[in-house]
């Protein structure tokens, strides 16, 4: 393959989601594993994590089948990290009923020697302690860019500023970002925020899209226009992966790249939110996103 | 000129509005007002209003000297529209604090005899039934376009709908919209307006900007990236006056002509959230409504 290959960090779960959809108990999730499976359809991914005993043998095969990278999934013994959340309503964010670290409480990512020098890296939402161990282990990547959420934000600043500093570009949402520039309005939260540090700011806003932030201008990209929003766990995950996928498989980084990227993040997310877990994901023929991605760029052809 | 004449009705009015950026009491209001001024930067204006005896001659010779047709403009005996609200945070809703009818109270459009035959006519929010009487009283224009509020969908179902029944577009914001249809999701409320009659729907979506529905497909324009918001009051009627300007200017309706609208109504748009009352629109230059509609059409361009 001539595309680059990207390695992800974060976690792998099983999840028990309740939407307004229904109700998937031993759902598989996590950052990790949400990026890995829509990133796959674009470039070889190398993932890092961890997973207990009881972690499903057949979707590590599943995994394994679609060419990711599995040297750097830790197994051991114990269970596998479990988050319990609930949607209100469709749009809502999610209520987190349970967290039981698990064997995540004290994970060490450990970076495979023959991946320490993978050209594009994604820090998936885990401490940001583990996401800085993680560029420090390895070699200066060619693109690096990382997620994050409101809990590391008020918790752990210093440490996450300290990784943000580090980085080719931070996706956070809305919120996020006004929580972590401490400002409302969005276009003065992203100038603070890239003021941390990052070249590039993707600011996610839902069913409103996304913006990218560029030394070289504002892009903008819209939703797809989705009827029914079964499951958006993984959503921001999945926007990640087809952002960093697409990057990967086009080999650049430059403005219009990311302007590109934008377009595939967006509809890979869009896919995700159409079934619980991987399920809009996993099976997903590449035609069927370059279908959206059409349709994306008619939205804002003039 | 060879732009092509627009019509507008609507309530001219004096405001009281309080917003975090300060108090502005007698402020010029009214969406016949406000869609005037910002209109006539692009095409000739034909008013249709009503104003008492305590309306300011200063702003009735602005408005004359902005080539504004004012023989729609009655003056009659007693006091202005006046409407009082307030904003409790950027990004709010307004909260009708008072509303006094006055004038308008008997208001009942009449269209003059030369102005009939306007190619392009746009019906501010008022009374639906009165929206219908100015379409009953003009020939059939080459393009027609109104908006709304809650107040309407909610206690005048049956006369909006009928309304809307023999529009080209219909412009309203996503609240509105679900309100209208009786469905959450954008996408299914859009279906829902589009069977009622009209071709085209706008939905506007506030700093999230606006999507136009149309038989050829969806475009999307991004918000313009305001910094700061003075005074929302007339956002709505000055991007619905700079888009039917736009489209008078252009003599065209087609998608293409509609998606080159959208750019000029979101500029229009951002500045009179600049000022309160007219000052962002009044005396605004086009060099400055071009610059900015550059920056919008770069932020989408691929």
């Amino acid at each position: 393959m001539s595309q680059l290959p990207i390695l992800v960090v974060g976690s792998v779960a099983i999840d028990d989601v309740e939407t307004p959809s229904g109700h998937r108990p031993e759902s598989l999730g996590g950052s990790a594993n949400y990026f890995s499976v829509s990133a796959s359809m674009f470039a070889p991914v190398r993932l890092v994590g961890v997973v207990g005993d009881d972690f499903p043998e057949s979707h590590v095969d599943a995994l394994a089948q679609r060419g990711i990278d599995l040297d750097g999934l830790e197994r051991v013994d114990g269970k596998t990290f479990r988050w319990k959340g609930r949607y209100a309503s469709e749009g809502a964010d999610a209520e987190t009923l349970d967290t039981q670290l698990n064997v995540f409480e004290t994970f060490q990512p450990k970076i495979p020697e023959q991946h320490k020098d993978t050209p594009i890296v994604f820090l998936g939402n885990i401490h940001p302690m583990l996401q800085v161990d993680v560029l420090d282990q390895i070699d200066a990547p060619r693109f690096s860019a990382a997620d994050t959420m409101n809990f590391w934000i008020q918790g752990e600043r210093e440490a996450l500023k300290s990784m943000i500093r580090r980085l080719d570009m931070l996706i956070i949402n809305e919120t996020e970002a006004s929580l972590l520039a401490e400002e409302g309005n969005i276009y003065d939260a992203a100038d603070v925020i890239r003021g941390m540090g990052p070249r590039v700011l993707v600011i996610k806003r839902g069913a409103y899209g996304a913006i990218i932030f560029h030394p070289e201008g504002l892009f903008t990209v819209p939703a797809y226009p989705l009827r029914k929003v079964v499951d958006p766990t993984g959503a921001g995950d999945s926007f990640a992966a087809g952002f960093m996928g697409s990057l990967a498989e086009q080999g650049a980084f430059g403005f219009a790249a990311l302007k590109r990227a934008a377009i595939y993040g967006t509809v890979m997310a869009s896919f995700a939110c159409e079934g619980f877990s991987m399920d809009g994901v996993i099976s997903l023929e590449r035609s069927k996103v370059e279908a959206r991605a059409d349709q994306l760029r008619q939205m804002i052809a003039l």
